[in-house]
Formats: C-alpha cells, sequence, structure tokens
C-alpha cells in the first residue's frame, strides 16, 4: 500500500458546549497543521499516487473554507462540537467529495483511503481515517 | 476510524542482558518521549474520542510510575530487557487496565484500540498496538 | 553564556485591526507553542541556569493568564494587536515581572537574559530577547 | 503489534518525465528523510523486534546505493519516474531482500512487515508498506 | 529585540569541485528547509516586524528562482560551490536587495537584520546572518 | 555570521544532588539529541564554514565518551551536576580542544565560535555558547 501526504494549515476561533471541555468551553482558537494522506494500493501509469501540487491545492481550498473564521458562526458546524478529531473528519469528508467529483483527475477516482491528521499543538493531535 | 494522540515523556535509567546490545548492556539511560493514541470508530455525544484532559493525566500518571527511576530496580521488569517496544507494550497495557477499570468514564470503555510509541531519540523509535 | 528552554502552549481566539492583515481582520485564532529560553553566563551552584521545575511553572501560569481566551475581549490589550511577535513580549515581559519579584528564587535573580518564541504554525514564528 | 523505526537520509538528483510533474521536469534533487519500520507480532527472546543496530546498518546500506546520485543516470530505474513514492517501494523492496537473505539474522525471518516513508521535505512525504 | 520567521523550501541539482566533499563531488540533489527570520528592535504601529504574508511572498520569489534546477548550470554560481552555507548567504542577500528595493514597504526599511536558515536534512542546516 | 549545525546524540544514566532537583536526585536516565554550532565570519576556499563530515565524526566522538554510561562513575565529573546545561559545556569545551589541536584541519583554526545545544525532551533543552 502506498501513501502521500501534504501538509498545510488553519488558524480558526471556536468554542465547546459540555462540562467534559472545561475552560474550552470559552471562545478560544487553535492553529491546525493539517496532514492529508491519500491512499493507493499500485502506481498510476506516472509512478505516482496522485498529483501532489493538485492534492496540495484541493487540501488548500478545503482549509480555506475554514480558516480565519469563528467556526461557531459556521452553519455547517451547527448542532457540533468542532473537536480536533470531529474537524479532521470535516477535512476528510470534504476532500473525498472532490476527489470522487473528479477534482484529482481520472487517476485519483482510483484511491483507496484517506487519512487526515489536525495536530493542535506540540502534545496533541487527532485523525480520521475512511475509505474512498 | 478516529484517534486523539497526546504526548508526554519519562527519563530513566536501565541495562540489557544480551550480546545482541553491545554498549547498550552497561547501564545508561534514556528519555522516552511517549505518544498514546486512542481510537474509536465513531465519536461520543460530545462529538470527542476521549476526554483528552483525563487521557493525558492517565497517561502521566502511567510514566510516573517509570519515570526517575533505574528500571534494572523496579521487580516489574524482572527478567526481562526493558527495550523500548518491550516498554512501549508496558505503558500501552498499563493504559489499557486503567481504561478497562473506567479511567476515561463510561465513553472511555467504547474505545476500540491503543497504539503507544515511545521516540528514544531523533532516529528510533518504537510502537505498540492492541485492541481495548 | 548557557540558555536554558522550557516549551508549554495557549490556544487563543483573536482579531486583528489593518488593511495589512487581510482575513485575519476577522475572528480567527491560533494555538502558540511557546518556548522559553532562560539565559546566564555563569551556572550556580546546583550546576543550573535556574531550576527547571519552577521555570516551567512560572511560564505555565502565565500562560494560563491567556490561554483559553478570546484576546480582543482583555483590558490588557486594549488598543493593540495580538500578533504573534506583540505576544512573545507580553510573555517575556511577564515572565521577567515575575523573576524580579523573585518567583525562580534568589539564584535567579542573576539570570542575564530571556527569549520568548512563539510558534504559530509549522511554517511561523516570532520571538522577542530582552535582558534582565 | 509491534514497530521498531529507524531514521537516516539520502541525497539525490533526478527529473520526472510527464506533464503532470512541471517544472519537476527539470534536473532537481531531493534530501530523503527515510524512516523503515520492522514490524512483528511478538518479540523475540531477547525482548526486541529486531537488533536495531543491524537494522540501522541494512537501511544504511540500502541508501548508501542510492544517494549523491543522479538516478536519472542510473539503470535500475530506466522507464521508470523515481518518484517519493516509488522510491519508497525500492527502499522497502531492497530492504525486504536483504532480511530475507538473513541480513538481520534468524530473528529477522520472522518480521511481518515493513514500512518506509521519505520525508521529501517539511510539507510532503510518501510511504510504502508491505508484508514480508 | 523581535524576530519574525517564515518557513519555506527548494530542491535543487548540484555537485561540489575539491576533495573534501567526497562523494558529494557527484552531481546529487537536496530539499533545503528554508527559514528567513526578520529582525527589529521595535514593532511597528501596526505591532508587526513585518507583513508576514509580504515577506512569506519574497522568500517564495528568491527560492523559485532557485528550486527546481541544476544549481551547476546557473551562470550566477560559476565558480562557487553551492554549499547549504553559501546558500544561505545567496538567499540572505537576494532578500536584503528585496527589503531594500521596499519590497516589504516603508516600515520593511526599518529591520535591522536578516537569519536565513536552510536545514539539508534532519542531522544537519546551515544559517547566514546579517544587517539590513 | 555563518554557522554549520551537525546533531548526534547520547543516551547516559545519572543522578542528581541537591534539593532542587526532587525525584531526578534518583538514579535515572536521558536521551540527549546533541546540536553543534560551528561559527565563522567567513567561507574558507572551498566555500565552506568546516568539513561537516569531520565536524560530524569530531562531535560523535566527544560523544562516543559519555554514551552508554553511567555519569555518576564517571571521574571526569565528581564533584558537579552533569545537568543538561552542565554537559552542553563540557561537550563544547571537548570540541574546542579537538579543533584547536586541528582535528578539523587549519581551516578549522579559522572558527569563531561554537554553540552545543542539548535537547532533554519534547519540551526542554540547553545550551551553552562559547568562542574559539
Amino acid at each position: 500500500m502506498f501513501g502521500v501526504t501534504v501538509r498545510d494549515q488553519m488558524m480558526i476561533a471556536h468554542s465547546f458546549r459540555g462540562d467534559v471541555f472545561g475552560p474550552a468551553q470559552r471562545l478560544h482558537g487553535a492553529t491546525y497543521v493539517v496532514d492529508a494522506t491519500f491512499r493507493r494500493t499500485a502506481l498510476d501509469a506516472d509512478d505516482i499516487v496522485v498529483d501532489i501540487g493538485r492534492a496540495a491545492e484541493e487540501l488548500h481550498s478545503v482549509l480555506a473554507e475554514l480558516t480565519h473564521r469563528n467556526l461557531d458562526d459556521e452553519p455547517a458546524f451547527a448542532g457540533m462540537n468542532t473537536t480536533t478529531e470531529a474537524l479532521a473528519r470535516v477535512v476528510a469528508d470534504r476532500l473525498a467529495e472532490r476527489v470522487h467529483a473528479g477534482a484529482l483527475g481520472e487517476t485519483g477516482r482510483e484511491l483507496d483511503g484517506l487519512v487526515v491528521t489536525l495536530h493542535e499543538s506540540h502534545i496533541a493531535w487527532a485523525s480520521y481515517e475512511r475509505s474512498l
């Protein structure tokens, strides 16, 4: 199995609802350093998993919809806590939609899976893995 | 599949028995930077894998039983080499016991698995993965 | 010249005023991974620059006054942009006050200088250096 | 499942054929920081996955055949693009050959799998995973 | 003293002349992860050292003139070895020219100094520091 | 001013004397990831600060005298605490002796200074800087 990973980042504000979150119930924020890994069992005719330039652009586009925002104000996240793990799924699912829509070309349709990891600090990160 | 990881560290002395270890048969030591990853197929009602604060506390408690010690003197490790990979299992198994005992709450009982990685330097690390 | 550094972090929300900031004029947030370096020309009688445990506690206390907050609401920052470089000075100055008040003990009073670095992502960071 | 990883590096020149590569069709180069992970379900009698010293030597030997070269001139790579993901497989397959030939000793023959990751920069890396 | 750093990268081929370089006399290559630090004694009216967006763009432009090239073919480097330390000066001097030409605006003219660090691997890097 | 840095590591056991050290008064250990930076105002005729291969060898030789040992048993450290900062000076001073003895060649004698940084974990490190 092959994997190719690209890294980018976003900087957001948010707050959480629920006693489990303690002081994180207050409005605060985070930088998420985001790794997106594209998986595939065989390389294509160019000896690549995916066009890494397009993969980086798609990840950047997905993060551009989130960065420099207060996620508490985003209708897409109404009724949910935008925890690191929940956002990892959001990023992965939005990337998957783009792959399915052909954003990575025909060869991108042969991808098997996707892992998205969001690093919230030097001591904590979360990931979400899904098939494609 | 979701994963949430917390990082902590311990600083121990030890020595190894066996020709394969060369100069590491002498008493020496290591800083282990320790990553514990908690895995789960679905998020709970708070949109989390685990209460990350409690997860960090449990990892810290497990490492507190090991850090600032000479592991050669610990009865728990009599007859075994406390290699990086062996200690990864020790940390994982002790975390698993705590999870099973309810240390991460009821929601923690729904965790599927655990991975513990011990970094011994910038060029070597080891991990142990188990189900919960 | 000796230096000892401890690392901690804070997660804050804020916005900036001024066209130069582009989309960062919107409310957003950041994780700042914070390094505080304590400098001294000679070691003390214990062969240390500073009691590293107390240094880490003081850094943690300074960051506890900032983390999990919307800095736009903090009176201390009225009329200024809480940029990464400006916050590096805030953290350094607050640490310096504590050192001068004796928080690191008598030996801490012999420190020569302080550098605080705030990492806002994997591709950007800022620092502030001052004497003590 | 246990894993032990060692890190080393190589510095190569190469060029790619295919419009998908854009400016990387020109002769350029890369440092690959290479992680090789050896996997095994149980530890051996010495409580190790593999003799880490020998594992590091084998990885170093594999990389010595590639580093400080223009890969465009290597007959082994005629007709293929030496992309990061393709080189990850090359390194993994060459390590696997050595393991099968006994380079890691009898205990090395009990390894279950191998993962090789090549980091080409702080924002991109690729990996290849195979059984042994 | 304040400093703001941005990170980017370039991937080049080159060879060295001189026995001291051993196998690096052959054509090979490197990824250079490049950190550019802008220094200044006081913040400007916006509470910044420099417009970080423009600083990142200028660094990217300087690296765009070098990346995906064989530096042995560049007239600018005739008669010199493009070592990591020599390239650090090249990048710093080219950034300084841009700063002096006003690329970072009027406020950029008040910068005091510049440090450029090129990381060639996880175990080696070089830097060049100059005034502005 | 130019700087070239090489990284290596050592794994030692030790204990500290003095109440300030708390549990670190017990025998424990550490991995020190060690960075040695060689500084010089001008490059030599080969466009280098120092022969990086020889610099790495000298650092490795200095660390080989310390690694895989219990520093409490080393006569060289009798009567001192082998703290991270104290060991940074030991490594720097031993490197300086080698430079002065010609270990880095005639060109090495033109070095201006040396910085040695010892990383004891992901959250703490110390450095010592001296002239040559």
